[in-house]
């Protein structure tokens, strides 16, 4: 499989224009193009510009209704209740996330609960917009089930991520994983290059360890059994059971709390996936000076990355720096785009009648060149 | 090492007793008495009656403070921060969580962070607090660093807990558990044992694997590097970064948002260890109406327990339902004390100048028989 790189902007303008095509207004599709790209200069690949296609298959299908409006169904003064209606993930987790900020800007701390959503992208995406305020933000989604609890054989949790942001020094601390070892993203990876899994990721049918992808893989799409194991993996010893106690929480504030739809059930609808979302805003300030707390948080940050290296390491990083240094990066050469992923954005294009060559300039022509870097 | 059974009405006389002979009031000694033989109950033998050397030491040693009462130095409707002036974990977790209560009940949401703690027991028992009035609970605990971060070699996080309790029935959720792959407590019983570790769970001073009981503990005890591995292992592959990223948002809800003393620095000082904690309670009443929440999380979890089973396993638990089963046998069959914790007692009893035998009756005399049932 080759890669083509591409600059932001140039992505920027197709998946801007993309989702102005499906119908959304000039600042949704902004929105929505925003959250997608984060990814992207992210550097996690799986939640960018490789997702557009299941947008795309979502709005067909009719599991995304690119008109509806996000609506609170209920609330108080530090809490809300979101029902989505089933529109498009990133639109209504910005409106729930800014929700939640407002009330941490009034009260100190806001909690939005949201049902009835789709696919929101990149949780850490809403845990940095409370940062980029000043506020600890967390965000989480439960998703269609994937992974399997401890000692079962059928996945009942999603991959469920739990995001977590806090204003830092020379860069805010952006915690986003999820609560599997590994997301499916990865699996798909390592079946694309044809090697084993590495022990400890997945199981098969019978709930026991399977190394091969294409098995596992086939499982999770017929609904066979099997998935993928809790972070810990799948056995008491090695804390299987503290991944599958995450993969909880996360379900707690997002399908438990908004009376939605739990993970085992999601994306079992033929008219929408019953995705769930939480976002909780807290606001350092009532609990003292948030300059203070930033510094005292930014000296512990620095001591964990200037501390003694395992011998053979080279660094020792902190959350969210890797996105940092990989968002400049990619600003700077570009984004990288693989071939499949092309190939989706035609077809995406054709459905759009958007003219492909037009934002993705002498593409075609080079196709089959391994390292062809576009107009970049 | 033999093991001898004691009623639970046994253990609590003493335990209760014991800190009456600390200085503690009736109130204040009832309160810790319940807090760790809670631990016992729930099968979590190394916070409950073996835990009673640390609290001897650290009150001989001068590092817990048994007169000193727990300040709110910040407050709002929806916070606090309060300074434990390095008195008992215990009595100030209970007053900080009893504090996060009272705004949930009030607000809806509770958070209140401490600083200059110590060591408060297990976590699981304040999240429960706030389930026990039918509110979500939420508790968290830094400790004195033993978390290697993912390509470090020396320990800056602590074992750093977090539990969440919520409302469910026929009991309530209760996950309760370190964001290290196991607890010091695992590797001090494979050191009796003179058993190997198993791969995946300790570093030694050069950062590497391993294998060795007496070794990393001879290491952590001087302080020498290395440490206990996060939850996922030592590598990013297995997830080690994610164990890591949740060690830091319980740091970031004890010693950051308290401005208290961070894991790399508990425990270092002659007149207080600074361990912190953090507390928050959230009303379901905020999203809706509690009891159907209640009855959602309870279906839920109904779910994840009569899920299919891997074959071999016979069983799939969700958080809590062990340490019910666990209290319900120890009631019945009373709580195995291991023969050292015994002996530490006996000590403990020559310090305080109470009389051993009037508790443990007949206990010298078949102190060596392995499975001695005491007066049960």
């Amino acid at each position: 499989m080759g890669y083509v790189k591409w600059s932001y902007q140039v992505l920027e303008k197709f998946c801007y224009e993309a989702f102005r095509a499906f119908g959304f207004s000039d600042e949704e599709s902004k929105d929505i193009e925003d959250v997608l790209l984060m990814a992207d200069l992210y550097g996690i690949e799986s939640h960018g510009m490789q997702r557009m296609v299941r947008y795309h298959k979502g709005i067909e299908k009719g599991t995304i209704h690119p008109q509806a409006k996000p609506e609170v169904v209920f609330e108080t003064p530090v809490s809300a209740v979101i029902d989505g209606h089933n529109g498009m993930g990133q639109l209504i987790s910005i409106f729930a996330m800014k929700k939640a900020i407002e009330k941490a800007k009034t009260t100190g701390i806001g909690m939005v609960t949201v049902r009835e959503s789709n696919h929101f992208g990149i949780a850490g995406y809403y845990a940095k917009m409370a940062s980029d305020e000043g506020l600890l933000g967390m965000a989480c989604t439960n998703s269609e089930a994937i992974m399997v609890p401890t000692f079962g054989k059928k996945a009942m949790l999603g991959s469920n991520p739990i995001a977590v942001a806090m204003p830092a020094e020379p860069y805010p601390f952006l915690f986003d994983c999820s609560t599997t070892v590994v997301t499916r993203g990865k699996l798909e990876m390592y079946n694309k290059m044809g090697k084993e899994l590495p022990h400890g990721w997945a199981l098969g049918s019978d709930g026991q360890e399977s190394t091969s992808a294409p098995d596992v893989l086939a499982n999770i799409v017929g609904k066979k059994g099997g998935g993928i194991m809790p972070l810990g993996g799948d056995r008491e010893v090695s804390g299987g059971h503290k991944g599958y106690g995450y993969g909880m929480l996360c379900e707690l504030f997002s399908s438990i709390l908004s009376m939605g739809v739990t993970s085992d059930k999601c994306c079992t609808f033929p008219d929408k996936t019953g995705i769930c979302h939480g976002f909780i805003a807290v606001n350092p300030a009532v609990f003292g000076d948030p300059e203070a707390i930033k510094k005292h948080f930014s000296d512990y940050l620095e001591a964990l990355r200037e501390s003694p290296k395992a011998d053979g390491a080279e660094k020792i990083y902190t959350h969210g720096e890797k996105e940092v240094l990989a968002q400049k990066d990619r600003m700077e050469h570009g984004i990288q785009v693989n071939d499949n992923t092309m190939a989706e954005l035609a077809n995406l294009c054709d459905y759009l009648k958007l003219d492909f060559s037009s934002y993705f300039k002498d593409y075609q022509l080079q196709r089959d060149s391994k390292f062809f870097t576009g107009n970049y």
